[in-house]
């Protein structure tokens, strides 16, 4: 491997240089991790101890973060989307590879106003903009799936490097939330991390096929880490796989490298995935693919600025302490 | 599902009818579990309450059994083993169906007289005589690797079953030995059982294919018990995977369902099995199959009963107790 000269793509700079013909060397990342720390302006709910970890780990867990009850009317939601046979037969939702199961539907938030008022919870809003340093706006929504005994797992990639290839997000100025709808447990495909995998960028070898995401949502190929790379990386930070009940909460920096195994159990996991993108690292043309993705993966029509909603008045400014 | 009928197979009674046509209810076993409680002859290192968990949860995991200085010899003879060309051509060596690297090899006792000398340990065929209640030969053992991002799993499935149907096994007195070669940890894909399984004979539907064993030990698909009857046995009995260092050890009822994910790690997971049979319950014909497995999978000749080494005299009934 040899160490990556940063490029001008078609006269741009290309800060996250990947997808090259040849492997390179993974580098220190150029951008924040937290990007207001001590900012007035964008204070939070979280604290310094929250704010250091996240910087740390990549991540921030916090069991049990919403009650049984306000994630059990999802249910109901999802079942009926089952039901919409347009919806199910449309580009949004990806099947499994194995078992043609539903794995992921995307667009969450424009399919449903209650998914869309979950985007703009003042806590998980308030959390987003105090680690992004900015307003933010949902550049991808989706839930993923897997059955009993039948999902397939996700193998390790940083999203960041996905969304920099094929949806030309510059910099590394976003984050996900993913809401345990049901438990996650040691068998039923938790989302594992490895923590402080995100302050190095990862570069991956080979192009990007013309209309990879058709594929790459079932089983990704193109964007994955050499295992090399992977190793080293895991030795030297270990693997975290967080687990909790339906409920429970993770909010995960979108360079850090995730992934899952397969659905050993008979009980369900089904993960609610937000997004946020700062609203001042909106998309570019793909840094290293043919063609932009789709609306759905990426979005760069509806990209105003979250307004939250006042459900909770009373919790706006309020400490929340992620409790692993 | 209906109940099944105990059948007779070209004149022979079979207790546990199974790869039938149609589906069939599971059913109590009629074989004890623990089967020499109270005997002088039989009396061994096991206390009442392992033996009693034994007999509950269908399994007894030993963190740490061995040491690690006692373990790492084997790791330069699998080396050695995986450079000799005409045994890693050989029927005995399984490849994984993704990668076509080493998945098991079989005859481990037959091939290295340190893996023999270990099947004879006395603390071990110490409490596998006192479980089985008689003596005791090697039906079969083997090691299963897998390597680091690479190893794929193993579906659910009752040992018991397969041996029945397929090696003409026709009573549950049966044990394996699992001894951890490396680690085994949440991430490098641990053998998981469901306590309480062993209590039940699952029929599985479904003829066996002429020489099924040429692709059920690479990914098993005949044998394989429902979705449903999983379920149900999962969520009433759990799921467990024992973790610990190398050197520990799991000693399993030949009929508990267990099953292993795919290594997510870096780290290579290798695992030694020993099944020990009674001399008592030596194989008939297979109930359902159409013809013998090779000797390495199922022993018909080397049948004699172990005889102890005496590399650790002093410990010659002194009690075992399991540490979880």
């Amino acid at each position: 491997m040899s160490e990556v000269q940063h490029q001008q793509v078609e006269g741009r700079f290309d800060p996250y240089p990947t997808r090259t013909p040849d492997l390179h060397q993974p580098f220190r990342r150029i951008d924040p991790v937290v990007h207001a720390r001590n900012q007035h302006r964008w204070e939070g709910p979280l604290d310094e101890v929250s704010l250091s970890r996240y910087e740390r780990d990549g991540f921030l867990w916090f069991e049990g973060f919403f009650s049984h009850d306000r994630v059990a009317p999802f249910f109901a939601e999802l079942a009926e989307m089952a039901r919409d046979q347009t919806l199910m037969d449309s580009e949004q939702v990806i099947r499994d590879p194995g078992t043609g199961e539903l794995r992921s539907v995307f667009g969450m938030h424009e399919i449903s106003a209650n998914f869309d008022r979950l985007t703009r919870d003042p806590r998980i809003l308030g959390m987003v903009r105090q680690l992004l340093g900015s307003e933010v706006y949902i550049h991808q929504s989706r839930i993923n799936d897997k059955y009993g005994f039948k999902g397939s797992g996700f193998d390790w990639h940083s999203d960041f490097e996905t969304w920099h290839a094929e949806d030309g997000m510059r910099r590394m100025r976003a984050v996900s939330a993913s809401l345990m709808l049901t438990e996650n447990n040691e068998f039923n495909g938790p989302l594992m991390l490895i923590p402080g995998s995100h302050q190095l960028f990862v570069p991956c070898q080979g192009e990007t096929p013309a209309m990879n995401w058709q594929s790459s949502l079932q089983a990704q190929r193109i964007g994955v880490p050499s295992r090399e790379v992977l190793a080293r990386l895991a030795t030297h930070g270990g693997i975290q796989a967080p687990k909790g009940p339906a409920g429970s909460l993770l909010l995960f920096e979108c360079n850090t490298l995730h992934a899952s195994n397969e659905n050993m159990s008979p009980w369900p996991r089904s993960n609610l995935f937000f997004v946020y993108n700062s609203v001042d690292n909106q998309l570019e043309e793909p840094f290293a693919a043919p063609q932009r993705r789709p609306e759905f993966l990426g979005a760069r029509k509806n990209v105003g600025q979250l307004t939250m909603h006042d459900e909770y008045p009373e919790l706006a400014g309020q400490g929340v302490r992620p409790l692993s």
